[in-house]
Formats: C-alpha cells, sequence, structure tokens
C-alpha cells in the first residue's frame, strides 16, 4: 500500500506511510482509489511546506480529491455498496460542535480534512492506494462518469459554495478574475446557476483557452491588455457579481470600477494582504464575502455531474501515474501547460 | 391594419380596431407583428369573457405574448434600430407610483397590460399587424432565434419571476404539478437556475410528452396513478420547491407530503380557492408565495434566450395565420393536442 | 414528589408520577420547579385529550414553560451552577439527525419535546416539582427576574421564531390577529425587532386590555367592529407583516385586503383548514408562512428578559399552586378574566 | 435670508445667499428653518475644503441634518399643511433612473443632495432660514418631539440605513468601533432592531460617555486598553456584526480575531485604504458590506422618533445660534467636548 507523502518542501516520497491503515468500522468504507487530483494547497505544501501559519510539521499523506471503487462496506453503511464507484469528500466535521449544530460545517471547531496541517498531528490525505472513509463522505457516481470527472467533485463543490455565496445569479452578469481550476470551475457553476453573461480574465493564454471551452462569453488577457475592462465600467458599473480567484489584488481592484452599486465580490483565491480604497467599497455599498470550502455542496457536486448539468472534463487536462507523483507536481505548478492534473491510482 | 378583438364570449373577430393605431412619439417604436402567442387568459376572455371580478365591458384587441419587427423608431429611441427583430414585453408600468419607486412595477398603480380588461377603457393588446410600444419595452432578438421564439419572451418571463420568488435552485429538487406552458417553461428555468432533480406531473398525456422534451427527471401521469408521489413522502418530504402550476387544488393538498420542513410552494396558476390545512404549513413551516406577472425577467428572458440557455422551441406546437384566429383558440383550449399555439401576422 | 398529571379529558391529577425520577447523568442538571405557565396544547389535553391526530394513550405529566432553582448538577457541566436560578428549554432535539445538522432542530426527526403525546410513549412534562435536564436546556436569568417571567420564555421564545420567520421589522406596519399570550409576545417581539406600527385585534375585552399594557398602537375588537380594518385596506393595502395568532379563519381570511403587495402572513395559531382564495395570494404576491416552536430563540428569548429588553410580566395574570392545577387549567381556558395562568410549585 | 456658506477653507460666512431662493412649485413647501445639525462631511468641507475627489469649486451652503415649521405647501401638497413641524430629507434622487426604478435611489445618476460639491454647480444645503423643499422629502413630526430632535432624523436614517444592511439583529452581539454621532446612533438604531448584546470603542473618553447613555452594554476606551476586546475572541469570535463607524483601519483590523465565523461588519465611515487580510475573511467567510446614506429609512426615523422607540437627545450636545457658525463649527470638531453641535436659526 503506497502513498504520495510529503517531508518537506520539495522532498515528496511515494512510499509506505508509517501509520498502517486503521481497520473499517461499522460506518465505514473501504475504497480503492482511481483518481486524484493536485490542487493549490498540495502545491503550497510542495513548494513552501505550506502557507501562512500553515506549516509541514511532521511527514503528511496529500491529497483531498480523489474517487475510486468499493472494496467493503461496514456494518452500519446503509447508502453505498461493494462494487460502487464514489466521490470522496475530504471534510469530515465533528458533527457535534456549534458550528456543526448550526448547518455550519465548514467551521467546525474539531474538523478533520484530508491532507492538511493545520492541526497536530496532521490530518493525512487521500493520495494512497486504499483509503477508509465514513459512508457519510462517499457519494456514488454514475458509469457516465470517468473516475477523473468523479474526483474533481470537491473542486466543483468548492465552486458551488463560493456560487452559493454570491446568492442568486439569474440572469446576472458575472466577471471572474483568474481562470485557474477553481475560476472555471465557478465560471461552469455560476452558468448553471442562470449566469447570462460570463466574464473570464487571466494574465496566461493557456487558461483561458480552457476557460473557452467551459463557455464563458468573453474572454481577456489582462496582461496584454491592461484597459481590457474598460468597456465594462460605463454607468456606475455594470457587473452584477466578481469571482475573485487569482488571490492577486490588483485583479480586486481593477474590478471595482466595473462592478455596479450593491454588486458582490466573492473572494475564493486565499491570496495575502489587499489594501482596499474602503470609500469605493462604502459608496457604491458593494459586498466582499469570503468564501471557505465547502459542505452540502459535495454532494451536489456530485449531482450536477451524475445529471450531465455540468462538465468537467476540459479541466482534466494531464493524468500521471501517482509513482510519478513530483513529475506530477511540477508539470501541475505550470499554469502555461497544465489546468488540472491528475494521479492515477490503479 | 387588421387586429384579432374579442367581442363577447365566443365572439372573436379579425377585424380593424375601432381605435386607429396613435402616432409614434419620440420615445416609441413602431413594430410589424411577427408572431403572437395565445396565453391562458386569452382563452378565458375567449371562452368566459373574463375571470374572477375582471370582465369584458367594451370590445377588446386580445394578445400580450408578440414578436416583430421594427418599422421606425422615435428621435429619442437608442437601444433599438429600425430593423432590428424584438420581443416585446406587454407590461408599462408608470414608472411614479410607490412600487414603481421600490423596484415592484407588477404591482404598478397605473399598469397599463397588453390585453387585460382589468381597468376600464380597458387596454388592448397587441395580436394586430402593427404595435407602437415604448423603446422600454422592447429587446432585440438575435438572428438565431425565430420569431415565434422571440414571442415566448413573455411566458418564459413569467416562470423566471416565479423561480425568483422561489429563492436559490441550486441543487435542489422541485416538483411541478401541471405540466402546461407555464409548468413546462417553469421546469426549464428552474433547470437553467440548477436545479439537480425535477419532477413534473399532469392529468394528460401530451404535456407530459412535451415536457420530457424539456428534460425533466421524472413524468408522472397523477390521473392513471394516484400514488405516483408516495415514493417521494419518505422521510419529511423530499423536495425544496413546489411550482403549482395547475391551478387545481387537488395537485397542491397532493402534493404537500412530499414537501421536506421548511420547504417553499410557488403558486403560479391563478386558481380559485383553495382548502389548506394550515396545521401542516405550520407544522412543516412551509412558504407559500403567490408569482405574480414579472418585471426585469422580460430581459432576462431575451438574454437567456439570445444566449442558447434555455429552448423554448418545444413548447410550440402549433402556428396558424391570424386570419384563423377562431380556430386557433378552439386548438388552444386543447389540452391534448396544442401546448403553445401561435398566430402569424406576416 | 408531585407531578401534575393528565389521565384523559377532565381527569388532571396532582400525584406522585408512576416512573420514578431517573439519575441525574453527567451532563445533566436537577432543577427544583418554581413556576410552570399553562399553555393552549396543555389546554388541549386538558379539554379534548390532544388535538388533530396527537391523541392521549397513556398518563402523562404536563407541562413545557417552567423555570426553577438548580440543586445540583453533573461532573460535565459547565455553564450552570448549583444555586442557579434558570428557565429550562422542554425542547431537546437529537442533534444527530439530517435536520439538527442544518440548524432546523424544531423538524428533528427524533425530538423529545417536555409534555407531548406525539411519540408513544409519550414524553413527559415538567409540571412536577424536581425535574432533571440536559445543560443545553437551561440557561440561567439575573435576579432582576422573577420565576413567572422566568417561565414565559418558553412562549417568548416561539414569539421571537415567528418574529424570525417574518424577515426585517426596522420600520415595518404589523398586524396581529389574535391578542392571547403568543399574538401579545408576538407584539413585544416585533416591537423589539424594529416595528414602528402595531395593530392587534381580538373578539374579546380582556386579552386587548393586557395588549394595551404590551404597548401596540391601535386595539380593535372586531367582535365589536367588523369593519376595523377598512381603513388600513387604502392604495392596495397597507400592513407589511401579519401575525395571526388566533387560528381563526376569519381573521385570515378578513385580513387580505389590508396587506400591501409581497406582504408575509406569519401563520401562528395551529388552527384547522383554511380556504383561501389563491388568486389574492397570487396577485398581491403575498408569502404566507408556518411557524413551528423555536430553537436558538430560547436563550435569545431569556437574553433579553436578562437585558430588560422585553417584559412580559403584564401578562402573567394569575398564578395558583399547582395543588390546585384543575382550577388553574379552567381558569387559563377562560379567556375573559385570563391571559397566562402560571402554577407555583414552591 | 440668510445662509452659512462655505467659500473655502475656513473661510465660512453667513451672509446672504447670491442665487435668490426660486419660487415654490406646486409640489413644493417653504420651510422656516429652525435648528441644522453639523456633520463630519460639513467639516470636512470647512477643514479641508471637501474630501477624497470631491472639492469646493464655487462657493456652497452647507448643511444637510435639518427641520423647520412648514410656511407654505403647493397646490399638489397633501401630506404636509402650513404649520406643520418637518424633518426635511436631504436627499432628491430624479426617480427616474434605473437606480431609483428599483428602489436603490441612494445610488441616483442624478442625486442632488444637500450640500453637496459632489458636482456642479454644486447643491446648496439647508443651513439657511428659509428653505424650498419638495413634499417628497418633508415629514412631519410630533410636538413631542423637539425641533433639534427632528433635525436628528437624517444621520438616525444612516445608522437605520446601516442596520438594514447587517441583515436581522434579533438576538445578535454587536461591535461597535467608532463612538462618535453615526456609532452612537448604530448602537441605538441595533438595539432597536434586538440586538441583545453591544459593546462600543474608542479612543476619546467624552464620546463613550455620550454612548454610556445611549444603553449600550460594554464600552472601551482602545487608546488606554489595546487588549479590550481579547476576551470577545474566544472561540473562533463572539460578535455576529461589527459597525465600523471609526474610519480607522486600526479598529477593522483589530476586531477581525473577535467576530464569529460568517460574521458581518458594515463599513460605515467613509475611512481610506484599508490593507485587509484577505486569508482571514475568507477563511472565516466574513462579509464585508459598504453602506452609504439611505432611502426609506428617513421617513422609518421620523416614525421612530415620533414614536418614542428611539431617544436621540442624549447626542444634540451643543446648539448655538446660526450667526455663530464658525465657532459652531470649531466646537464640533472636538471630540473631547462635543458629540453632535447644532445651529439655531429662529
Amino acid at each position: 500500500m503506497q502513498a504520495v507523502v510529503i517531508h518537506a518542501p520539495h522532498d515528496l516520497r511515494v512510499e509506505e506511510p508509517q501509520a498502517p491503515l486503521t481497520v473499517q468500522g461499522p460506518d465505514e468504507v473501504t475504497v480503492r482509489i482511481e483518481r486524484g487530483g493536485i490542487c493549490g494547497s498540495d502545491l503550497h505544501y510542495y513548494h513552501n511546506g505550506g502557507f501562512g501559519t500553515v506549516r509541514l510539521q511532521q511527514p503528511m499523506i496529500l491529497g483531498h480529491e480523489v474517487a475510486g471503487k468499493v472494496e467493503s462496506v461496514g456494518a452500519n453503511v446503509k447508502r453505498i455498496a461493494t462494487g460502487d464507484r464514489v466521490a470522496i469528500s475530504p471534510s469530515r466535521p465533528c458533527g457535534a460542535c456549534q458550528f456543526c449544530q448550526r448547518g455550519s460545517q465548514a467551521h467546525c471547531e474539531d474538523m478533520k480534512f484530508y491532507g492538511s496541517a493545520m492541526r497536530m498531528p496532521h490530518i493525512d490525505g487521500a493520495f494512497r492506494e486504499t483509503v477508509i472513509a465514513n459512508e457519510a463522505q462517499c457519494f456514488a457516481v454514475l458509469p457516465s462518469l470517468s473516475a477523473g470527472e468523479a474526483a474533481m467533485a470537491e473542486p466543483l463543490a468548492v465552486a458551488l459554495h463560493a456560487v452559493n455565496r454570491a446568492g442568486p445569479l439569474v440572469g446576472r452578469r458575472i466577471l471572474i478574475t483568474g481562470s485557474g481550476p477553481i475560476g472555471a470551475l465557478c465560471a461552469a457553476a455560476a452558468r448553471r446557476a442562470g449566469a447570462t453573461e460570463i466574464v473570464a480574465t487571466d494574465v496566461e493564454v493557456y487558461p483561458l483557452q480552457i476557460m473557452e471551452q467551459i463557455g464563458v462569453d468573453y474572454l481577456f488577457n489582462v496582461e496584454q491588455h491592461e484597459d481590457a475592462l474598460r468597456s465594462f465600467a460605463h454607468g456606475k458599473g455594470t457587473f452584477d457579481v466578481l469571482f475573485e480567484a487569482s488571490g492577486n489584488a490588483a485583479a480586486l481592484l481593477g474590478a471595482l470600477d466595473t462592478l455596479r452599486p450593491g454588486a458582490t465580490i466573492v473572494q475564493v483565491g486565499l491570496g495575502g494582504d489587499v489594501t482596499v480604497p474602503m470609500n469605493v467599497i462604502v459608496a457604491k455599498e458593494l459586498n466582499l464575502k469570503g468564501t471557505f470550502r465547502f459542505h452540502e455542496e459535495f454532494e451536489t457536486a456530485v449531482d450536477m455531474m451524475n445529471h450531465g448539468l455540468i462538465d468537467v472534463s476540459p479541466l482534466i487536462t494531464q493524468t500521471l501515474a501517482f509513482s510519478q507523483a513530483e513529475a506530477a507536481f511540477e508539470l501541475a505548478s505550470d499554469r502555461t501547460q497544465a489546468m488540472k492534473v491528475q494521479l492515477a491510482f490503479s
């Protein structure tokens, strides 16, 4: 049983993990992993050993975007059967704290999230050949979905949560700054939620090419055309919602003129410090909202893909054997040639 | 210049209207009508001379679902040009009353709505060869849309307003009772707004066949299978939203068991008196909301069709020359063979 | 240890309950009850042996509006100490079902609510000298509150939940039909939530006199003046929100003309079947919402009273020794001379 | 007819204005001004000749917080009669633009707001002995209100709008940073809207003393006690809403730890650039909302004061004859001894 373990920046090993697999409990299922997508936070561990105050303090299995095939189920398991193909949510809230009891599981006081160094000991991820998960984490996918698509349920859930944070989008005009995987999934989710006009920006050509396949209305390379958005700034601005998915301060600030009074900014990328002109926030009565992870949106993501309502396949640009994890991480770090890189486990 | 004029129940005439066309003002456009759809309220005038307290008291031109080609524009007109093909909103709110100033134009105290006997003198409709409309009523359609599709903007706007009344639908489970034109457009609009599961019912085979083309997940003929919805009543009920588009009390009452606590019922069909079990409304904390006409949703409807985001073409089942208006009204009254019947004016 | 036990309609006994008090667990507290208020549902058991499909099938201790003094606390209890005076919430949701995990505890699939025959075996109530409750049910009250006021936390929580269901009330105009305890507490809660104008109706003089002390703006005896509300129906109606707390169909129907387009009706009284004119619901786009019990509002109710923000004392019209329970229940049934009757337990 | 005219920074003159009073139109009323409150923006013109890009380019009458007595009314005026005492809203939106037609009058494309240099020619203010206003700007006050209280309707409307932007406040815990007039009115408005716990901060003793009379629960001088708010940061933070009314970046940043996940920040003070840690906004899913002026809240403010629901009198700390305008402006600039300084005009 091999796993993809991060030991330190640029020290990524494919090896037998130190802690053996626990015994499957009555509410748990054993899943043979098929695909696992590499996410921005995985890359932060790989390149920098963490982000912000979150730092690797011990070796940790990476990975939280996974799907596989159920090998066995515990005695209490009802929704899932052996042989099912499932997407696995990396989120395991406690269910008992004040936030879980309010339906705000993303803010659980005792969250165990796959592949996260936020707490000690770290919570191991799911880039491994076999995972034991709670039934509540598993959602069956139809044969019409590939394992790679199923493994996109997690980032799609992030995008759907961002869309839910934005409020109703039927007939709305949307700007998306940053056309990486999350920006692209926000475009797909916003369209699915009824947005009539979607404009996307990036500073690279490659992600904009992928975004084109998602089906947005206008694409702008703001590196090449600094004033690309000027035409959307007439009147007091024309966009109803901005999904800021670049984590780049210039993207947020450059978009303010294009937002109509009362518009909503959903900050999706974690980003760092941004110097915000509060007089604009005030005078236009803008709404700046953070969005963090997801909860019920994981099931919605699977439902959406099962019903053929969102097609994530254009985003999966490369798939490598997990034995080549390091090469895959390097490739995933190159925005000029990769969108979503996935590892194949079987 | 001929028009379709209702004089009394079953006295529908194609004739020169009594009042000549007014002169086009500086904010107005002259439109040569191409298509006009027959709506349920048109049929009420035709069969019964009105509905509820609204009664014909003088001859009135019918029709409020129309599209055509712009022949000339007034001096102040900016958004629309001669030669444009446009969908025309039948709604002309005053813009000045307390409701207009709150963005609740549907409740305007001085509304002039095409083909309505709500006030005296009645407001003439748009089943005529040429109409003079305010620029604000006109929205250009792309060449990709047929005139028949453009004339569907009005009922689609009704459905989009119903969807807006329902609140966010991303990932929601929807029941639609009544699969006539409005029910079918609610299905299309709810899907566009992100609903993952849509179930529709009717008591006739024909509308359910059309509904199938719209793309709902389950269809039930509740005339043949009274218990069709029983499987959706498990737990405390499974639907998040009911669009009640039949105006039939049995449809609403039969659906209550299938609604989860906190669910929303949007009453779309006008219907009559319904005996509601308040203890169920209370104990399940249901939300019963009326929905009436539309305002900004008319532009959204055109946007949606222009962007190819909603396809209304399966609903247009017959098109007759307006000289055959009476035959068209009879056909439109037969739910076993017609969904939306349109009149061709040129 | 005596309790107030209902055996059958009009067979109310003060006696030693059959089931002895359980042993206090580590998360539980033992409370010596001081006051208990008689509620409408208690009266339904007393007069009719239940309501709707809920029927007494075995003897049951009544009572769910109680407050007392803590005699001892379990090892894990942190918020509450021996000697504290507490209001006790009668609501014990499971915490684990889908509704609890969404913050909709009122719809818990395994709810245990004091003094309720909804399930078998029935859940005993708290009209007893000593109660063992979970810490989570107990909220400390300040010395400034009497035990009688503390025992009003439960019905005040019901009213606060009704107010939360209504949406923001700042500057709103409110109609309350039915001026019993819940109607009166809705008035107090709506005022606290920022309502600027409150009108209340009833068919009896006595409750309107109590309502006057709560501080509403206009009071109408609709038994004496059928057209009392006519002046509020001008334009398209003037009230933003109706709290229907009478359970009387005539009250709801008589109020429709006074509601502005888009207004909200919160149905608080359980009531029975009501024949609703759907064309009015539709044409005015009214929102009819059921409201059921409460959850976080219990703590809010105690907070409100502790801070002196809501004064419930005018409602407590009589207090009798619990040994006189039958006389108290008869008195509580007479709306011409009693608002809230409480039992004194120590 | 004298007025208070600003010519340049520190050049404030009491003089006959250049433009004579226009003739009262049929929808207008003539009001003899009694009291006018000095606002922060008046002080910006006085000290700096403007703020941000808004700069004095010609002499302008100051003042937008006024009340007076109606001397005559136009032929169409209905709600207001000669002899009425009225609060006058300084806001005159056009009523016709897209924002007015959506109920977002604060963002009117052709707003005329008293005493504002935002447009050329500047819009004169109401610090003058007589004003001609539209009927729609005038709201009658009861004899129970002093003219000084009536003149507080405008800043109270600003606070009520801020409260409306925050969402429902029943049972919420509130932090207010900055205890000047707007902060204090936010406290009063939030309490009126149902907040159960209100904490206020400032860096001066005097405004906190006034705030104490408003009735908040805890007051902190954060100049003296830097860690004053630490006890509110336990768990993931305890405040539901922050009204940031200081315009001081340190106040916003220092409060982030005390806000619970999902909390709302309403930025009331205009302030300048603030460097915001986006990772905190994201990870806690905070909602940062600007709030700008008011619309329907002006009438609500008058209603609230007429009903005795909000008492603004503790804020009016000094009243000077308008002939002493310069001394009044100097006094109003000193936060150590003045909260709201008003000018007496008759």
